[in-house]
């Protein structure tokens, strides 16, 4: 695979829908939510083949930093970067495309979120071999987008036209997250696809595109690459990174170079048809792993003993206790050493709204 | 109040409803589930002032006397009896009535659980006064009986008749467990009582009782009852208590009692209109403290702090934790040290058979 390859891992989201387990200084891609590597463990071992050595950076804050370069201590100190302050996915990616067009513009960066699932890693990286080639032509753009399974309305949606090059089809548009009839109309359509947030582009397109459609931003992270490899950069990075917009590489660059057109914008979706899951609640974690261990009952309870009576589709962890469910279905109780959270598969998505609370109250120790 | 009245405090069950609260050495007599003082501290102090003195007993097991003295200082060692073997409640009461017999025959004996909440202390002691005097006219036995507010299957029914003396009813019969059906036109019947398990005789009346109606059980009381006061009784007490029948006061002698008609049986039931409230289940316990506390949303929520959304109707019992309970209704979550139970206002009847399951795998530490 390319030597040229360089994927930017995104890690400095908190995950608060997986309350109380995932906290401020251990983030949800901080925890093994699926099996004993934590998803950003899972992340880089998947993506370590594919990029053979270490041309690749973590891009996290301040509070989740050490816990990463624990996890990983593989890792260069210099490959975990802070940012001073989060500034959404556009600042992120863009940084390490202008750093790379100073010295190897024809480079192909990969944007990666931290804390979703894979299933299939050898089918990931040959779509991914697919993704380095196509963006590594021209000025084109890489998204890999997920036939849907159901009319999620969580998810943004790329409408895909005709088929482009190779197995890649041509994008028509961006879409925010729907509504639940539209989503129902994406899912019947057929040529909708889920936005993975998994993006592909030579460094030359990327900052391109930024100076393009982010022209202000793009100018201050001209600057901190400029100082790159040199000892002024941390100084730079903190000082001039808080002026970049705070906007998403989606809503900066993809949804105007798509406005574009079909044709003009050269913007291709391949099929991530290697079991993804981005995760996204307590129940879409429940939903993955009762999909694997097919339980009966539908129960997944982790504890020190369990007991279940008339009681179905519940996901219980508290490990260390002996549980016992009674006559109850589609309930989820997390339990960890300071805080118990009771909630439904249906309202599981809305657990986030316990962390803003407790960000509200200045509760630090609970977040 | 009678010098001659003589409460016998039944203490012996293990409640195993409240499980994981309630364990086989701290059963639901001895936890505060209502205020401070345990359920056995408020049983003791509601009759003290009836009794006058120490004349009382409390009939209980090996695994829970150690609590009982401690959480009772007061009294005297004797006065809580270790039974060798549970053996229900009529060979309990019949041993207070054969000791009581060689003595003061006239005394009058009152049968209580250990494990209810009254409401009205005052007016439970003046039903008290009514009951201890018709209880030592003649032959007479007195129950205690609830108005019922819904077609509870969970209780015996109480039939009354004609008014008899004072405010009493004369008792019809008493039945078992009605079903659903039964239930409901027991309620709409209205002369149907629910059984409080509280009983009034005199020792004599008591004791003749079991003569006539469980005579070897009976026979085998009178020599337990015989070595009372001496140093011998101890041991007799463990060797021959367990030959007495396990079976109940309400089967063994108000049944057939009452079988003799309304006039000839001379059963008396005395309205116990005081607060009367078994706490028979987290749902028993969770409706008592709404109905006192009125939470707007019916949540009651015991933690180290709480935030509630779209839920209502829960109770949790987490101290110690924050608590989050997130668009949840009816939901019952108990955490102890090494045990989480979950399960609903519904289905919280069933959580004895956790405790069931608990001693069938031998897993002491958690019963």
């Amino acid at each position: 695979m390319s030597e040229d390859f360089y994927p930017v891992i995104l890690a400095g989201g908190r995950g608060t829908r997986f309350w109380p387990l995932s906290r401020k200084k251990r983030a949800k891609q901080l925890l093994a939510l699926d099996g004993k590597q934590t998803m950003i463990q899972q992340t880089v071992a998947r993506l370590l083949p594919a990029s053979r050595g270490k041309q690749f950076w973590i891009i996290t804050n301040d509070d989740l930093r050490p816990e990463i370069l624990r996890q990983l201590p593989k890792l260069a100190k210099d490959q975990v970067l802070a940012e001073p302050m989060g500034r959404n996915t556009a600042p992120a990616i863009g940084l390490a495309a202008f750093i790379l067009q100073r010295t190897n513009p024809d480079a192909v960066i990969g944007l990666f979120p931290s804390d979703h699932v894979i299933a299939n890693p050898d089918r990931f990286r040959e779509v991914l071999a697919d993704g380095i080639q196509i963006a590594a032509s021209g000025e084109n753009i890489v998204v890999l987008g997920v036939q849907p399974t159901r009319p999620e309305t969580g998810y943004g949606y790329i409408e895909a036209g005709s088929l482009g090059t190779a197995d890649a089809l041509r994008v028509r548009r961006f879409t925010e997250k729907p509504n639940a009839e539209t989503a129902a109309e994406f899912l019947k359509a057929g040529n909708y696809y889920w936005n993975s947030g998994m993006f592909l582009w030579s460094a030359r397109t990327l900052a391109n595109a930024l100076t393009e459609h982010l022209p202000k931003t793009a100018a201050v992270l001209e600057k901190i690459a400029a100082d790159y490899g040199t000892n002024k950069f941390a100084g730079t990075f903190r000082r001039l990174y808080p002026k970049c917009e705070n906007i998403s590489i989606d809503y900066a660059v993809l949804e105007p170079r798509s406005a574009k057109g079909e044709e003009e914008s050269n913007i291709f979706c391949l099929r991530a048809d290697f079991g993804w899951n981005d995760l996204g609640s307590w129940t879409a974690l429940h939903e993955h792993h009762a999909t694997r261990q097919s339980p009966a009952d539908g129960n997944l309870i982790s504890g020190q003993g369990i007991f279940t009576l008339n009681a179905s589709s519940n996901y219980v962890h508290a490990p260390g206790k002996f549980v016992a469910v009674v006559g109850v279905n589609d309930i989820v109780v997390v339990e960890t050493d300071d805080a118990l959270l009771v909630t439904t598969r249906e309202n599981a998505q809305d657990v986030g709204k316990v962390v803003k609370y407790l960000d509200e109250k200045k509760m630090g120790k609970l977040v």
